[in-house]
């Protein structure tokens, strides 16, 4: 209301937008923006990154979605358990279940090859100028489509310059400034040590995201490359890889307080989004894709309940929605004990008022928050139904089929009669994509999903429920209509015997077309209105993808110093110190857990298991004996595996997972909350010792100091 | 193995069964026992308990089964906001919700007469020898019912004496001391001050047995007496009665470490009872009962969801269940963390040691242990089916029509023609009896727990498995064929109709005793086994009930001074400090919660719901301000509303719940894991004078310093 001038509202502008130095994914490029040697870095930036020569950046690798750290100078790496998964499952057979039981190769000959492949940054630079040329602002369509020619055109130019190298543009921010990277990939990776899974997995489902933990989330593999020190396919004359550099270990650790930093490829956050993006989320995707995961757990865990093949059908599925679920619960408590929806709508009110006081900025800026709102308030409106459409389709196998065969009949009956052969051909040829999301998952689970979908449909605001759900909201009693209209339909249709379906597919689409059946009745209206909010979601999309790069140049005059870009997968230093947190009120969690709290949880079965021998060896070791460590560091998926280092750059643990309040760190870093978890070096020597019979393996890391 | 003297065995005893003094619920006759001044008291013992002079004692009351206490010369009672729920719902209607709304009275006209008494311990005396008087332990039945009788007698006898006293003779130490309690009952209780349901009952069953706790349990009421100062029912003539002596509060509360004590009427624990008592509770009760409840909760959880009325009509019965459930698990994961069994085992062998190493005694007890390891070997063979067989009776109302009526037919087949009619007649007056087992929560859940009942009886060991079930276990799919015969019986059977069935008692039994009903097909030959498992139970609750007392007086002198009689609803001291714990390795619970944890927990639904205004209230307040605290204090249910007095005897707070981990002080108290719960008086002042405009009862209270 009070009129300032520019200056004491810029003024206003740099205080009000500091946040506290220890936020931040850091590019490489940005750390001569922080204090490193007065937050307690003891080593030269330059020993972490050096661009004209070796530092530990070169010590990292990333593997798979992972990343992981060369610990030797024979190309022995260090990562997560969970990031060997994969390949220890593929190594296993009855025999030999290295899953159950761990694997160590008591010789180099005894390592087992896998398909993991690993690479290496070798080095990068900016090619913002290049990925932009000849873009313009007015055909936000065409623009998208340049951008991805300039991109495909650079990486063909810089491969054929470096046939031996991996090259790949990222966005570092959005539809303004690229980086091209330059990666070395090896193809030779082989296990090394894996600990039991009940040790590597210990806590499972019920553990993940949670703090106290006391999982051994580590893995050792070792990468060899040809004769002449070249990358090269699997080959049993192959030698171990000689890295630039590897991470020494401090098998002493670290202690509270003590300052740790990490490098990794996290994968992508949402910090410099508009507030609407955060409502969105908050007041929509996230309680309904969590209430709606958690509804389809329950029922299978019900009916797997006294049926053990059910149970271990399921229990893949389960994971999956119960590990998205328990995110986004997290997520949302987050939101509501923290002021994040409200600091952001404060700095985008700040942001306007900052354009408008200054008369280039608004001829430049001044429609752009305006816009923004424009397109999330269209959006918003059918928000609730859009997403339930989503899950009609992305839930049920069935009614996916349905729809796209509905979708299929209207195209065909509309069409002259040469292009309803033509689209016959189409069809066919498409049967692949058709049968890869056409699955029922259980007979009495598919029904129970499809009559809780309609139920949902039915309890849409009524102004965006479809009109095909009339017939059900009409009722007298909804519910029963429902499950009567699905019990029924479930005994009529044909979509219920997949294989028919699919031969019929492949074989006569003629018939498909002429189909009569009740899933489709339902279906096809459905598909049909998905089709459209995806037209329009699509446009608003195309309109975002100018509006958001400005709306961040924006945000980089705003924050200033402060701002830095989201994650994008690309190579980031984040920097804190090892601290405990109180995630409710009287309650604090330490930052260190224990053998004894192993032993605490340790179970005949379930998520707690851990084998009688297992226990007894541990319960020989002193119980306060570390296990996994907490640190407020900035991290998020893809940092999974990251090498945890102590100011002298010395690897302390292997960065595993969040607390469940640091779910948020997609939306924000928080002081209060924002905590990682790793595991203790000294607890992956431990088990390597004293479970794993690995002292050659724990030698090789100890000379390799 | 090694031979010992009985000189060095009984050193060692001495040694071993020392405990730390900090445990104990203390009968006020061995406070001399312990150093409080050493422990932190500042106040002369004779000021807590003085038999010949007015002491704190004085200031308590009993209040229905919770403890209270006076806290002004006006007979002001502060006790907990749970116990007087039932007294405000009482004075409750539609119009004036002092139950959700809260209630204070503006000035002493406004209070709210109840039908709740006080009772306020007069004087008591050992009686043990008058109780014992002429009881044999060679005659175990008639041993009991002469103690009985000379209860009975001794009562009578002291009533005649002192007329407008209640006398009652408690039994201290099982079989072997008994102590007659004088008391004086106070008829006319009235309501003063209840704070808002959102606020007394914060948390609900979600918080129950639950630490960090933000529950504002308090409550007051007030003690009126005729004219004449002596006790009267309700009249408004009545005057506030003026206690000996009443508790002076201490605004200012206490600290992290403070020396802290209690005075109450604890329950019942079991920590006299033997190793094997352990092991029943262990592996049998605590793991059945909490699984079975647990079952029935989520059938009714599920039946409620979307049904407000049945939501509504299941909500008592789940809190009941839930209560419970939660209780029993909290006990078997203590027991599963600490050694409480093991040591129990360990005691009993030294006690047998002890007996075995002294010629004197084992003449006396050399049968003891022998003897109560026989009977509960008896016990634990038919445990599983003995459990089941009392929940089959005890779940399912209609089950227990069933097998009630099924064991009168065969009492009525098996009569004379004279007899028969007899019976009947018996019969009919029972049926108000009948009536109060017979109930049918609701049919679906009737229906599911009667299949999921005779379910877990196919799975009882097969040497334990009624023959009854034979046809269900033997059947290829057990489970369908249960389902199959429920739903069939259910369409047939007359228990479904509890109407008609209680007509019939009461005005036709003779038409019941010749029904042929599926239902008493099944039910009667398991309620015969109950029958006979009850009979077998009371012979061996006859041979304990000689036994456990002559295991008592091993045990003190096994346990020497460390000894302590089990509670039993008689008044105790106990003390300790304030202090937080582990709950688990690395969360530490701290001992004090604040505002802003009930800010974090605050909802506008379910047991965090709290109404805007209070919010906004308390949003005003310092957000460090206490709310709850913990203290290592010995307490058990029947402490509820007992006073917490810092070492000069102020009043810092009311006790009203205990930690999770506290649920097995029943069995031992344990440093580790054994925390009390009080609302501490800084924030039943706060709720006073911010919250319920209750000013002048704020200074009826500090004016009473």
């Amino acid at each position: 209301m009070i009129k300032k001038t520019g200056l004491s509202l810029a003024l206003l502008f740099v205080f009000t937008a500091f946040a506290p130095k220890e936020e931040g994914m850091f590019p490489l490029s940005e750390l001569d923006r922080i204090d490193l040697k007065k937050a307690g870095l003891m080593i030269p930036i330059e020993q972490i990154y050096n661009p004209n020569g070796t530092s530990l950046v070169q010590a990292l690798v990333r593997v798979g979605g992972c990343t992981g750290s060369f610990v030797s100078d024979k190309g022995l790496i260090i990562t997560n358990h969970h990031c060997a998964f994969s390949a220890v499952a593929a190594a296993s057979d009855p025999e030999h279940d290295y899953l159950t039981n761990g694997f160590i190769a008591k010789n180099r000959e005894l390592e087992i090859r896998t398909s993991i492949k690993a690479r290496i940054t070798e080095s990068y630079r900016d090619v913002s100028a290049e990925v932009l040329k000849g873009t313009s602002p007015d055909d936000p369509a065409g623009r998208m489509e340049k951008i991805a020619a300039n991109i495909e055109a650079l990486e063909k130019e810089e491969k054929e310059q470096h046939p031996e190298l991996l090259i790949e543009v990222s966005e570092m921010l959005q539809g303004q400034s690229y980086t091209l990277f330059r990666y070395r990939e090896l193809n030779d990776i082989r296990l090394v040590y894996v600990p039991p899974r009940s040790v590597g997995e210990f806590g499972g489902e019920s553990d993940n995201w949670v703090w106290p933990r006391h999982t051994g989330d580590f893995s050792f593999m070792r990468a060899y490359v040809g004769k002449d020190g070249q990358p090269a396919e699997y080959s049993e004359d192959n030698i171990p890889y000689t890295p630039k550099r590897y991470l020494p270990i401090n098998p002493a650790g670290v202690k509270e307080n003590d300052f740790v930093f990490i490098l990794g490829y996290p994968g992508r956050t949402y910090r410099n989004q508009p507030s609407q993006f955060l409502t969105y989320q908050q007041d929509y995707l996230l309680p309904y894709i969590s209430r709606w995961f958690d509804y389809q757990i329950r029922q299978m865990e019900e009916l797997g309940k006294g049926d053990k093949e059910l149970e271990i059908a399921f229990a893949s599925r389960i994971k999956r929605l119960a590990n998205t679920a328990k995110n986004f619960k997290g997520k949302m408590q987050g939101l509501q004990r923290t002021d994040i929806v409200q600091q952001r709508k404060h700095e985008d009110e700040e942001m306007q008022m900052m354009i408008a006081a200054d008369p280039k900025l608004n001829a430049q800026y001044g429609k752009l928050f305006p816009e923004i709102d424009r397109i999330y308030t269209e959006k918003l409106k059918t928000a609730s139904r859009d997403l339930w459409l989503g899950q009609v389709f992305g839930s049920s196998g069935l009614m996916y089929a349905a729809g796209y065969v509905g979708d299929a009949q209207d195209t065909w009956k509309n069409s002259e009669k040469g292009a309803k052969n033509e689209f016959l051909e189409k069809l066919k040829s498409n049967a692949g994509n058709f049968a890869r999301s056409y699955g029922i998952a259980h007979p009495e689970l598919e029904k129970k999903i499809i009559k809780a979908l309609l139920m949902d449909g039915v309890r849409l605001p009524e102004d965006q429920r479809p009109a095909v759900l009339e017939l059900f909201a009409s009722a007298k009693a909804p519910e029963e209509s429902i499950n009567k209209f699905v019990d029924e339909a479930w005994e009529k249709s044909v979509f219920t015997n997949r294989a028919e379906v699919l031969k019929m597919m492949e074989e006569k689409p003629e018939k498909l077309m002429k189909l009569d059946d009740p899933f489709i009745q339902i279906a096809s209206g459905l598909w049909e209105q998905l089709k459209a909010y995806q037209l329009a979601e699509k446009a608003r999309q195309d309109e975002l993808s100018i509006l958001l790069p400005q709306m961040v140049q924006v945000r980089q005059m705003y924050k200033q110093s402060n701002f830095l870009p989201d994650a994008n997968s690309t190579l980031r230093f984040t920097y804190g110190y090892i601290r405990g947190y109180y995630p409710v009120d009287a309650e604090y969690h330490e930052p260190f857990t224990h053998i004894k709290g192993i032993l605490q949880k340790a179970s005949s079965e379930g998520d707690y298991f851990l084998e009688d021998y297992l226990q007894t060896l541990l319960g020989t070791e002193d119980p306060m004996s570390v296990v996994c460590f907490l640190y407020n560091l900035d991290t998020t998926g893809g940092n999974s595996g990251s090498p945890i280092l102590d100011a002298h750059g010395n690897l302390v643990g292997v960065n595993f997972d969040r607390a469940y309040t640091a779910t948020i760190n997609d939306f924000a870093w928080n002081e209060e909350y924002s905590r990682s978890i790793g595991v203790d070096i000294r607890y992956v020597l431990l088990v390597m010792k004293k479970l794993g019979n690995a002292d050659h393996l724990v030698s090789e890391l100890i000379v390799s100091r």
